[in-house]
């Protein structure tokens, strides 16, 4: 296993599939975290506690656990949610876990994460994006009667993933928020940084409007990995095609290159779609990698074995 | 340190210094834990997921946390208690882990102890004394106008604690519940079993109640030793003597022998207490240790160190 320094942003289902397969490449792994939810167990410990929804920052720590028995309980404890409708109905162990560590250290919720890492032996490290708990404010197409019917703000993350239509942009609130300063060093420092996959607009992209994240990015002498989705036409994403995926990157982080994009077959159907795609991904100065790193069933989510040998391919290929 | 096989029967703070202290004679120790409190957190937990208590159970669990930084850490966190009046005030991160436990292994409680316990790597083993919930009947003496004014019947170990008055006997309700089979197991080939401290009618008592317990715990070739409480007059107990706790005892499991009964010198102040205590220990059975096992500050709580000397020369004593 090589000893690369790699730093994977995003947030939910998303990055804990690139965490587990970059897993497969280094053991030094940070993720990046999406702290803007605001739905579920994360947004009522969010209002109660007036602390970072904890939830992606969960998901990424299970991610990381120990590839033992132990680790893989204690994976299983941490997403376990409690059952009915009452006091801790809905919320996830890890979450309230999190939280409780953050209950003993206030105000160093780093601290807090890093002694949750140490508790639960977890390789790498979980940093949250920002220390300010964000929302996010998108303006999002809404079908009309015939074709697009117009556009609407929709704030709130769990708002946005409900609410019909696709997202065409998306702001942070409060704007400009000041970044995790353990993150940006970790990007500053590392070999490979890795964007996506996960929801595009409410997990992938806030990293890109966070300023000091975005310009750390820029600066970094890492490599730098696109990872598309395997769905690539979600709730958020409805119609959306592979290429304007990656405008959408172009369009929220100008002047952001990327070397290397990771697709799978099955987002490029056609002809015309690749040749989009390719279009697209030379506006960020990459290489499009298109394998299959998808699952067979059930279909729409990244395998982990396919994903971890597209990682172990781009980074091999970087150091040689 | 000996490998003798050590049962610790108890509940509450009692338990946790017995166990405390009993680590530094063996690692072979197993704690039968009450299952009666319908209080506070365990008490929510106990209504909602209709499960046994698992706060005593917690505070076990904590207590056999390795001794290590880590192993402190985690048994800080397992204690903590979440802060404010919402849905999670009140509740101890590890009554949580421990029901989470219980909702992904339903219906097998000491599987899930033993899984938290492997998560927390505590040393030894953690066992409710009846896989069914328990509720405690009090007939309590309650102050008059001059002198005693009476009896009444209370109801559920929190309405004991705070009820005026001292208690005079106790019931188990269901009446004679069956035992854990592990807890029955592990008195049966025990080298030393150690009942008390604690809040004596609700901690220590209640495992006299449970009829298979009680016949193990007769039937033991172990050693058995009984640890008096530093604070001999608590809520509970108000006015009672050291002799009357032990009393106690022979009223609630007529025909149960001891070998030793641990005391420190205050709660036998004057010569009258000591005629009457030694006259108690008697009818046990038991030799009377008197040695200093409290703290000095605050008092009416057990010196971790002071009572494993106390535990280390009873167990040592048998032994030669």
């Amino acid at each position: 296993m090589s000893r690369a320094r790699i730093v994977a942003l995003g947030g939910g289902h998303g990055l804990s599939a690139s965490l587990q397969a970059l897993r497969h490449s280094s053991d030094d792994i940070t993720a990046v975290v999406t702290v803007a939810d605001d739905g579920g167990s994360s947004g009522r410990l969010r209002q109660q506690f007036d602390i970072l929804p904890p939830g992606d920052l969960r998901m990424a720590l299970a991610a990381l656990c120990e590839d033992t028995t132990w680790g893989h309980q204690w994976s299983a404890v941490l997403q376990h949610r409690f059952r009915g409708d009452g006091e801790l109905g809905g919320h996830a162990l890890g979450n309230l876990l999190i939280t409780a560590l953050w209950d003993l250290l206030p105000q160093q919720e780093v601290r807090g994460l890093d002694l949750v890492g140490r508790l639960l032996n977890t390789r790498g490290r979980v940093l949250p994006m920002s220390l300010v708990p964000l929302d996010i404010e998108a303006t999002m197409v809404v079908p009309g009667e015939d074709g697009d019917g117009g556009r609407v703000m929709v704030r709130g993350q769990s708002q946005v993933a409900r609410h019909p239509g696709r997202v065409e942009s998306i702001r942070l609130l409060p704007e400009a928020p000041p970044a995790c300063p353990e993150a940006v060093e970790s990007i500053t420092l590392a070999d490979v940084v890795v964007l996506g996959p996960g929801s595009w607009f409410t997990s992938v992209m806030p990293h890109l409007l966070v300023p000091d994240l975005l310009r750390a990015l820029r600066d970094t002498p890492a490599r730098r990995v696109l990872t598309l989705n395997v769905n690539i036409s979600d709730e958020e994403t409805t119609g959306y095609s592979a290429a304007e995926h990656v405008g959408a990157i172009v369009a929220h982080a100008p002047g952001l290159a990327f070397d290397h994009v990771i697709a799978d077959p099955r987002v490029v159907a056609t002809d015309g779609d690749r040749r989009d795609l390719e279009r697209a991904v030379d506006q960020l100065g990459a290489s499009l990698v298109v394998t299959t790193v998808g699952k067979m069933r059930p279909q729409g989510v990244h395998d982990t074995l396919r994903l971890a040998a597209a990682y172990r391919d781009v980074i091999a290929a970087d150091q040689t």
